[in-house]
């Protein structure tokens, strides 16, 4: 894939690489975990779902090919891909909206070992407020400003729902945080120069159904044109 | 990309098409939404952040060209990318794990809107059952193949802690389901013709770290190899 992003000046990793990028840290994770000490390339490739090529070429960007005969030393590759994705920094994380899933967000151990620090909740619902979740208190949105500088957030986490997600990415924006991940079902306008990174909760699920309606009968296809049919 | 899926049989669809379809999808439903009966290639490319070429590409394997001078009409386009991905069918969903997550996503609009049905609620834990969540009970997991069998269920979603989740998948591929979507920080073992989609919710986040490391001035890069110089 040629998309590029504009944040990311100087270095010349694709966007598709970048994505694949945590993926191979959670397989090598995986297998450090199991005792796992070196594996190659076809291996890392095939617990990741990508072909030893296309690894084998992402890895290179980092400047790391392996050893002949022998593979990839697992725990150095997992060092030079958290260093290149930047993990070994420690990321200051705000989420607002503390609903469900902002509560699932703030409980998700997957952050905090990642280097994502969970350092404030907030949310507009005053009978919310002082609220403990995850160990933290839920504190006002008014307050986004003061709590950013505080910490030194870099990124916002919007778990709101659509009607309020812009107005809680243009306050980020004009608290200096850059990156947004954005959970609610909603496209944000911001800035050049801040990167906004969107989950949407039902596009997996329609990855799945593009699949599943290839296992049915074509009868199964309402419309009857047959598109099931090989 | 060149990945390809198991279950992606007969149609030539590359995997990272049909991972846009979605996006493509969502974004035709805003245009729609404001109003707009016909876009150019170049104006969806761009509200989706594709490039042109690419977007034109993708629409090809759908057999959609758009007219020269006039570009796709939204209402129509929308209909053949839902169709191919399979959405003007009704998709049974059911979901496991009643956490916050799982809670988060029996009320999320976005699943309904689309096709997917969410029918049930399961959990382990015999203190939820009974419990309303979204207006469905949270039922039994012992009752899983029971449910899937009464409410024709082919997609499962896993909200479960990581520790659960294979034993999650086991029961929902005895129980016939071939399509998991699963949220537990796990990876799954599941038979041939069964499709898993993996939502790993710091994926996401590592990609914005990548980017926003890049904002940071070299000092920052705390092994000081300086990654981030141009």
């Amino acid at each position: 894939m040629s998309a590029r992003n504009s944040a990311d000046h100087g270095r010349d990793i694709p966007e598709a690489t970048v994505a694949r990028l945590p993926v191979y840290l959670r397989a090598l994770t995986t297998l450090a975990d199991q005792g796992t000490s070196t594996c190659s390339s076809e291996h890392l490739a095939a617990a990741v779902g990508v072909n030893s090529a296309k690894l084998r070429k992402d890895l290179s960007y980092l400047g790391s090919y392996g050893t002949r005969g022998v593979g990839y030393d697992v725990a150095y590759l997992r060092y030079q891909i958290a260093r290149e994705i930047g993990l070994t920094q420690d990321w200051p994380v705000i989420v607002v909206g503390i609903g469900n899933l902002g509560q699932a967000l703030a409980s998700f151990s997957g952050f905090r070992s990642r280097g994502f620090r969970i350092v404030a909740l907030l949310d507009a619902d005053e009978s919310r407020h002082g609220e403990v979740v995850s160990g933290l208190p839920v504190e006002p949105f008014d307050d986004l400003a003061r709590i950013a500088r505080e910490h030194g957030v870099a990124i916002g986490v919007i778990a709101t729902p659509a009607h309020a997600a812009q107005d809680v990415a243009d306050a980020m924006v004009d608290a200096g945080i850059t990156s947004i991940l954005n959970f609610a079902p909603s496209v944000l306008q911001v800035p050049e120069g801040v990167d906004v990174r969107k989950v949407d909760l039902s596009i997996e699920l329609q990855i799945l159904a593009y699949h599943e309606q290839r296992k049915l009968p074509v009868a199964a296809d309402v419309d009857g044109v047959g598109e099931v049919s090989a």
